[in-house]
């Protein structure tokens, strides 16, 4: 398992439930990967990986249903007005709010648990010989030089991955984005119960949430923007001036106590297996953050994978492992383009007309008059049935 | 009523209906305007509004049913097969197939038998004084000068129109498109029942139909393309190239009888009024012809028109005119993101990428395996409900 972040964490939770012995190898600390912000959303079938396959099993609680918030719809905001897309009456199902550090965090608590072989801050990990006998050589944190034999060497090196250049013949498909979200943490009561997503002239906005007095919010910005260079008068100016109305809503403000700058990018990489390694979540694919399909994917990917690579192993049969890569990308794909909608729907791109406006005002009116099209929408966003 | 295509007669026999008179001015034959290929896909609403409106009163026969062929749905085409979108199933609505040249023929029948003035091939049209009392003047077929007085203005002649730069603080909104249609009619039996819309690594192609024995097709092109100086070969091995797959379609082949490349471009302008003036059909807004809403959005228009002309008439208050622009719009734009989303969805766009092709199959393959998003097509295609 290279990457110890929550896909290869789930993977090595799922392998070892089905009596697969795993070690799983990050170069990060756990303290990093559990101070690193990242998207909040997680699809039903997320959620019911996290219930269902006994990762609180002994805690007495299953802490992304208690601690974590239920979501049955999302804000879509335009015209000056919020229009509520309600998930629960058109498909249904719920989405929670419950941070990828917090998923993190019970997942490595479930693995240490269950006695898992769990090998943080190690360095130059390097992956050998995929296509005959797998090896994984690193520096250990303690500073020796280490080896581990695998029968399979799964990927989830995240989005710089390294395991993704081991797979021979790739091809790579990638879509640039001229803008990024500019992001902030700050100290303030919630605005809204659910998500509002914005979209205005001066371009996209997303409130979100993290606690009753701690708030996420993004703004669509220019991807060489320095979040340095933001007052925090000036931040609060732009988020309100992108939630304007005539229906009251009112854009509560408070202290930010962090920002950044989030990079947009779509990627995939195909095969996802080569030999006898997998890949899985952002080593093998990236989706811009609206729609927060990124996590989800992962988990997707790793649900399909450790089916396959348990049955791979019980029949000592490698070519088990060829349906991996048509069984994750068809969602992949179909995540992209959901992806891609929610951005060109929401987004200003620069340069964009006034008929482009306009249009897009269109296809938003047309969307949330549409018992049918806002089905669509939620399907999408409350995730696909993974096959 | 400067303008004597179906939007301008079928304006004209609605206000007959109510009462009103009316004299209808068009530069183009009679016999031009029957020659003219255009559109032949009518919405259920469309089709109502020649049925309902008395359009074949007297005739025994409501010709739009009995010559027109309903279809119950679609064929998308990709990835080698074809996805039928079953409107009948999905929305309990059909379209008919039935060319925008018989429902002139139909409309001009209609006004004949119920005395309409009609003066076609006049010319030096000129509309003065919108804002106070209405006069055209124009040059008759037999050469004289002559002028009419009207109440209201109905400008209604198409994308060329010169009625529209009457409208004082006028604001337009285009987008051009980087490709249009090679558009061929050929005596060839029909290869489907319904159109099909194909989407295929070298672009778009339709396969529609006109008669048991005479088709009609399109197919992508650059908006520079010579018709003429395509060979019948090559157009049809553009063809079955853009079709081609692995379920036994089979596109029947024939001789060319008509060839040209249909320009393709957005535009909008508002308000549709100004003064005693109102605009309808393509002198207010043109759409790309993927989704077929052009000769429909004209006939929508025309509903909203003589309703509101009829009551600003009966209580001589212009000021019943001010709804018009709002309520036509409101579809108008629907519309337009309907058309560009079919557009986009099915074209190659010059230089796109591999992410961007198979984004797009994502899409579709996301469309097509929704029941909301087949939904949500439907109803677009269809036809919203007029407010």
């Amino acid at each position: 398992m290279v990457g110890g972040g929550p896909a290869g964490l789930m993977a090595s939770h799922l392998l070892h439930r089905a009596g697969i012995d795993t070690v799983v190898l990050d170069r990060r600390s756990v303290h990093e990967i559990e101070t690193t912000h990242r998207a909040g959303i997680l699809e039903r079938d997320s959620v019911r990986l996290l219930t269902e396959t006994g990762v609180y099993s002994g805690e007495g609680t299953e802490r992304v249903l208690t601690e974590g918030d239920r979501h049955g719809g999302i804000f879509l905001r335009f015209g000056g007005r919020s229009h509520h897309v309600d998930f629960e009456r058109l498909v249904g199902a719920s989405v929670w709010l419950y941070p990828q550090t917090e998923v993190f965090s019970d997942l490595h608590r479930a693995r240490t648990r269950d006695g898992g072989d769990l090998r943080y801050e190690v360095s130059d990990v390097q992956v050998h010989d995929v296509e005959g006998s797998p090896r994984v050589t690193y520096t250990g944190a303690d500073g020796g030089a280490h080896e581990v034999s695998a029968e399979i060497v799964v990927g989830a090196d995240g989005s710089r991955s390294a395991c993704r250049n081991l797979v021979a013949d790739h091809r790579r498909f990638t879509r640039e984005y001229p803008f990024a979200w500019f992001g902030i943490l700050c100290e303030a009561p919630k605005s809204a119960p659910e998500l509002i997503y914005a979209r205005s002239e001066r371009g996209f906005a997303l409130i979100s949430q993290r606690t009753e007095s701690v708030q996420r919010m993004y703004f669509q910005c220019d991807p060489t923007e320095d979040p340095g260079s933001w007052s925090e008068d000036r931040i609060w100016d732009e988020l309100q001036t992108r939630l304007a109305g005539e229906d009251g809503f009112s854009l509560q403000e408070g202290p930010v106590i962090d920002r950044s700058v989030l990079p947009f990018r779509s990627f995939v990489q195909t095969p996802m297996r080569h030999g006898r390694l997998v890949l899985a979540g952002d080593a093998a694919h990236t989706v811009p953050p609206t729609g927060a399909k990124g996590l989800n994917l992962a988990l997707a990917d790793v649900r399909v994978l450790a089916e396959v690579v348990e049955r791979a192993l019980e029949k000592k049969d490698l070519d088990v492992l060829d349906e991996y890569t048509d069984r994750a990308l068809a969602r992949v794909w179909k995540a992209q383009h959901f992806s891609y909608w929610m951005t060109t729907m929401l987004h200003r791109a620069p340069g964009a007309s006034d008929f482009d406006e306009l249009r897009q005002l269109g296809e938003l009116n047309s969307l949330v008059s549409s018992e049918a099209g806002s089905t669509y929408l939620a399907e999408g966003y409350t995730g696909w049935p993974t096959r």
